[in-house]
This record gives structure tokens, sequence and C-alpha cells, in this order.
């Protein structure tokens, strides 16, 4: 199946910046973009679709989030940290099984596809329901099982996660034609030993796997890791090997100089999740810093729970305020530079090759924005159209592999109502 | 002609805080509520509107902005302040005349209307094309002509803007059906003399007005006038006699303990503008002082050029995770808070009786949200849904004063097509 899109303005990425071909050309075959161009190509299509007065761009990446926490939407908002996380998340938590996280799963990706992201990594319980949603649904994923070890002296062989991780990663890793990855994750240095952690982070480095972890999100657990082991979270999981292979990590709120010196040495991602480390009081990530030592940024939405959305429009739009605030600086970051984050941060993050920019041979994953709206409305300044006004209700249309997903208001992989009733029905139970 | 509303949750605000009346009916005779219940009412209505399945809940209140500069969006984007004030904004401004701020007030009274808000404060050059345009739209404005007086000499009956302003109040002051309200405005302290600052405010508590300022909004102005009048600009307005009738004041971003009780004692507003605050590097407003002073609190969106969007739905949002992360407190604002600064103090602030909230007897100023989508299942607690995860793209439907002004994407008071075609012809010119 080859497909032209046509009279599209295109946002595309160079090496000086972002450009916009006006009234554009971008032809798909199959999985990949076969044309790009101000120009008609020659060769014939199967199927023209005109997207006159409408933006073509990259779709987008949400790299941390623990996607069926959906069904945890708005639970216990206005309460303190610990009473919200023990007495009304955790309990909820426990009543979530396979069924749960599928119906969650797929709530997650409707509003996900319906908001421009093409692709998410994961971290939460029973990912083969997620893997399954997920391949049926036409998106992406980085999934992992995540390893919890709290007992200091449980052996790796016996930890039962452990095992489940090894496992998911030899069904599902490279699932549904390449779109799943299966990532490794140790949830966080104040949940897991030492045993463990080193034993998994082999494992990570025999395959040139990637591994997913909580990092000093909290003052709290910064200072405590520092007592209880004398080194930083971050430092930590390096004297482990946990660094070794691929490695990213969410939050980073708390990092001192020499971890983020660590982290770009080790090569390792960070995942700025603005919107719930603002809600959930954790601070301000030195994202500049990050920055200036040449660390890959992404950003996430993390869990609904906290968030409360999984938009990565709302994330890019927070960035790009937040820390020109926080630095008293109107400057202190670039419209392109919080597109990249989303972006072809996001496809390095995931080690997805010719991902996250749009040009001829790389995966046919974009987004068409309708500009003609009150907000959008002149379009000046494309990138800081895209950052500062765009919502994720102006996307109209999100492709995958050169399947459209979702086209003005309709899910075309999903069965949207069947999902809302299931999800009505899941919730009711869970706090009944 | 009578119209009922059947079948809605509807949000209503009793001194005990927000609650739902599920399935219930809302009457609007003429411009007022005149049935509230969850009964059906006995009366026979002309029309009947099926609201099933949606939220109603009270339109919001835009207390600062400008809105004209919509014209301007995404203009000079990642310049430093100066930059892009004095080299793109003003340049641009310079070319502003009545027919382009006309274009501009209907473009951005479109965008408002979409998102949800039924009333703004505007603060701007040509303030009767501005009033044409809310009178025809069917929405409400408090308007004003802004007074500066650069020259420490000039006298205030000399002052050109002085007139105009007088002018405007005893033309348009309870125009439209009393929609429009005539504010008056002192630009700032640093953009007005000491006479006609005093003069105004003078004029203004004559006729028991309403002043709109801006009021230490960056930490440079608020030093420059201590070194200037060895006093904060709080104290200098107060001292001039600006904030002996109604008062309310923009930004305060960098106000000091004593500006705060000084504004608390004058019964002085505080309109909060986090984005523009964000974006423009200016800083984060004390906002739980504010509270905790039990100030009247609005929210602002500020103009298009520094926000970059007329959205309501966005500073509250925004508002409700900021301070939180300001303060490292995730309760340090609940959203019931953030929904009153967005309603009914904005209703206060602008002196508007009977709006705000939904009661009968109340002006019918209320907005319809759509909660069948992804990102607003499931929907486990109302005030936490609309200030977390709720988007201005949700309102299907915006009535002010009984009037249905927009509905599911189409506006019915405004020739969308027609205003799109000007603000592109117009933007063309401007920035050729």
């Amino acid at each position: 199946m080859k497909t032209l899109y046509k009279n599209a303005d295109i946002l595309c990425r160079t090496d000086a910046g972002y450009t916009v071909i006006k009234n554009g050309f971008l032809g798909v075959d199959g999985k990949f973009i076969n044309w790009l161009s101000d120009k008609k190509p020659v060769e014939a299509y199967d199927r023209t679709v005109d997207v006159t007065g409408k933006l073509l761009m990259p779709g987008l990446y949400n790299c941390h989030t623990h996607a069926a926490m959906v069904l945890l939407r708005g639970v216990g908002s206005g309460l303190p940290l610990q009473e919200w996380l023990f007495d009304k998340v955790m309990p909820i938590e426990d009543k979530l099984f396979e069924n749960e996280i599928r119906a969650g799963s797929e709530l997650a990706v409707m509003e996900m596809i319906s908001c421009g992201t093409v692709s998410f990594s994961d971290m939460y319980f029973f990912p083969e329901a997620t893997a399954e949603v997920v391949s049926a649904s036409g998106m992406k994923a980085n999934l992992n099982r995540p390893v919890q070890a709290f007992d200091p002296n449980e052996k790796p062989t016996e930890n039962r996660r452990v095992k489940e991780a090894l496992a998911l990663y030899n069904k599902y890793n490279g699932f549904a034609d390449g779109r799943i990855l299966i990532d490794f994750c140790v949830h966080a240095e104040y949940t897991c030993n030492e045993d463990v952690t080193r034993y998994l982070s082999d494992f990570v480095r025999e395959r040139n796997g990637n591994l997913h972890i909580h990092l000093s999100e909290t003052r709290r657990e910064h200072e405590e890791c520092k007592k209880k082991y004398g080194k930083t979270p971050a430092k930590w999981f390096s004297d482990l090997g946990a660094f070794d292979a691929g490695a990213f990590a969410a939050h980073c709120v708390t990092v001192e100089p020499e971890d983020i010196s660590l982290l770009k040495e080790k090569n390792v991602s960070i995942v700025h999740n603005p919107t719930s480390n603002m809600k959930l009081g954790s601070g301000f990530a030195p994202l500049k810093d990050f920055m200036d030592a040449g660390i890959n940024v992404a950003l996430g939405t993390d869990g609904a729970a906290s968030n409360n959305n999984l938009n990565l429009f709302e994330e890019m739009h927070l960035t790009s305020v937040l820390h020109n605030g926080f630095h008293l600086d109107p400057v202190s970051l670039n419209a392109e530079s919080v597109l990249d984050m989303a972006t072809v941060n996001g496809a390095k993050l995931q080690r997805r090759e010719n991902c996250g920019s749009l040009k001829v041979g790389n995966h046919a994953d974009f987004i068409v924005i309708d500009l003609h709206k009150p907000h959008l409305t002149p379009c000046l300044d494309v990138p800081a159209l895209l950052v500062y006004s765009a919502q994720g209700s102006d996307v109209c249309l999100t492709v995958c592999d050169g399947r459209e997903l979702y086209k003005d208001g309709v899910f075309l992989t999903i069965d949207a109502e069947r999902v809302y009733a299931d999800v009505r029905r899941i919730t009711e139970q869970l706090y009944s």
C-alpha cells in the first residue's frame, strides 16, 4: 500500500534547525517514507490524501509513563504524598490484574494516539497485556517488567520479577514487527537491593539491552540513599553496572553536578517529566544543566495518577515556559530544543533507528495538525506555534509505521466504545 | 425564549465546596438561570437541549489580557526580553489601528469563546473597536483605555489618553445590555507620572470605578521604583489614591509582604498570569501568600504575544501544578481554589453581580464539557478532572447571558471564515 499526503506544510529537521516545506508531498510505502519534497512524485500511489492547510510533523515520544494508571486518574487528589500513595494509590493497584491492565492500557493508548504520541516507554505490571494492546493498536512501545527487591537479602534467582522480566524479553522483544521493544527496569534505588540490581545490570549488558529506572525524583530518596550507601543514587546505579549498556533515567530532579557528569559519561538519557514533578511537589529538574552537559533529554508524562494526562503537547508546553520562569530568563529554552526532546531525542532513547524525524527512508511515524483554529492563527513561527500554542486536540491524524491509527476524532484500530464500557465496569469495581 | 438543558452533570458551588448534581436540569429564561435541580421543572420551556454524559459548569473569566495581541502570537520567539519588546513587538504595535484591533479582537474573542471564557478584562489600544466586537459576539468584557504618561511633567489635562479614557467610559460603560463595563487603567508605575495617576485615581473614586493596573511584574521595575520614589509600586499607587475605589493588579510577581498586606487592606484583587510570568522569565508570584492574606485572586492569560494562548484551562492547569512544585508541597493548592479563581473570583474582580457560579437568579453564563474523551475517563473527582485533565478543546457549548455563542466547534455569533481571512490579510501587511 502506497499513500501520498499532498499539499501539507511539512516540518523537517536539518542540522541547522527546523524548516517547513510549504505545500509539500510526503509519500509512504509500507512502513517507510519514500518521498518528501515540495515537488510531486512521478511515481504512482495507491491512495492520495489531501492535507491542505495542515501541518505534518513527526509523531511524539512519551518516554516515561505507567500507562494503565489512567485507571487511577484523579484518585486522592489533594492528599499529602504519603497518604495519596499508601492510602489511595497502592490499595487500588493491589486490585489490578491482567484484565484491568489490558483495559487501562487500551484507554492510555487511545489518549496517547489522539494527542499525537506514536511511541511510549512504559513501566508497569502485567506488561504482556500492554504488549498485546500496543500490538493491536498499531503504535509502538518500549515495555518492561519492573524489578523490585525490598528485602536486602533476597537473591536475584529467587526474585519472581527478575524471572518475569527475562521471560518478557525472550517472548516480546521485537514483537509486532519490531514495534515492541522490551527494556529492563530496576524500579528505583530505594526499592531494589544491590544484588538484584547488579544481576539485572549484568543481564542487560550481556544482551546490550536498555535499562529504565527512576532516579533522584525527590530530595528525600536522594538524601536517604546518601545516608544508607554513602553515595548518590546515580553513583549507586553506576557502581552496580547499571549504566554499562543502554540506560535512561526518569526525573533526576535532585541530581548533583557530579551525577550529571556521570550520566553524560555513561551515555544515560534523562526523561524530564515536568507536570508530574510540579504536581507532586518534587521540584525543578536542572534541565539546562542536562542540556549544557550534552545529555540526551526526552520528555515523559509519568502516570496519569500524577499528571493527570498522557499528553505530550502539555509536557512540551510546560517544559518550554517552566525553565524560563525558574531561571528568570525568557530565552532559557527555545522551541526547537523542546521539539527535539519530544521527537528525535525520544527515538534515540528508545533506540529506534530511522525514527523521530521526517525524511526519506525513515519510518512513517507522523501526525497532522489542523492549523485552522483561532489559537493557531496567525502562524508566524511554526516551532513556537507547536510548543507554545498547539494542543493535543489539534492532532487530526496519527500515523505509525505507515498505518493510520486515528483520524478526525475516530480511532481506526481500537473499538473506543468497547474500551469506555470496559473501563467504566472496571472502575466501578475498583472504587466500590 | 426559555431553554431547558437536561440530563447534565451540573457543577455547583456551595459554602462547603463544589458539588455535582447528577443528571440535572438547568433552566434558562432570557439572561438568567430560573431552574437548577435534579428534578424536572413543571413549567414549560420553548426548547430543550439534551446534554447527557456532559458536564455543565460556570463560564470562565480571563481577568488580564491584551486581546488584539493575538496578531503578534509567536513574534520574536526566542529573543531576549528587550529585543523582543523593542525590536519586534513595538514596531508591529505601531502599525495597529482600529481595523487591526477589530480583527485581532474578533480572533481573540473566538479563541476565548471556544475555550470556555465568557468574560475578559482587557487593556489595549482602540477599545471602542473591541467594545463593538464584544457586543456583537455576545460575550462580556471589562474594557479600558490604558493611560500612560512617560513625560514626568505632562499635565493630566494635556494627556490624550486620559481624555480618551473618560470618553470611553461615558460612551460604553454598561453598553450591550450591561455586558460591557468600562474600567480605568494606569498602565504601570514605570509608564505613568504621579500627576496623571493621581488625577485618574480621583476620577475613578468619584465614579466608584474599577482600576486595572500592571503591578510589580518584574524584579527590575520593582527595584527601580524603590530607587526612584523610595517606595514599592504598590505603595506608590496607594499613596496616589489608586486603591481608593475598585482596583485590580495584574502579575504582582515581586511584591513584598508589606505590599500584600496593603493590597488586602485596600481590597485590591490580584490577577495571576502563570504562563506569561513563566514564559517571560518574570518568576513565581507568591500566590499562596495572596491566598493566605485573603486577597481575591483571579486568573489571566496576559496577551498572546507572551503566552501564547488565551486559554483559561491552560492557566488553571499551570496554576494548579506550578505552586506545588515551587513550594515542594503536593497539596499547596487544591483544585477547588483554582476553579474559584477562574470563575467566582473573576466575576467579583469584574464587579459583576450574580455571576461566576450556577444558581437560580444568576446570569446564565455557563459552558458544557464533553466528558466522553479518553483523557476525561474515568471521572472520579470532577474538580480534579477539570483542573488537571480537561482541555479548552473539551468545551462543546458556551452560553453567555442565556445566548449560545459556540457549539460543537461552530461559532454562532461570529463569521469565523471572514475573521480568518481578515487576520490573514492584516498579518500579511503587518509582517511584509
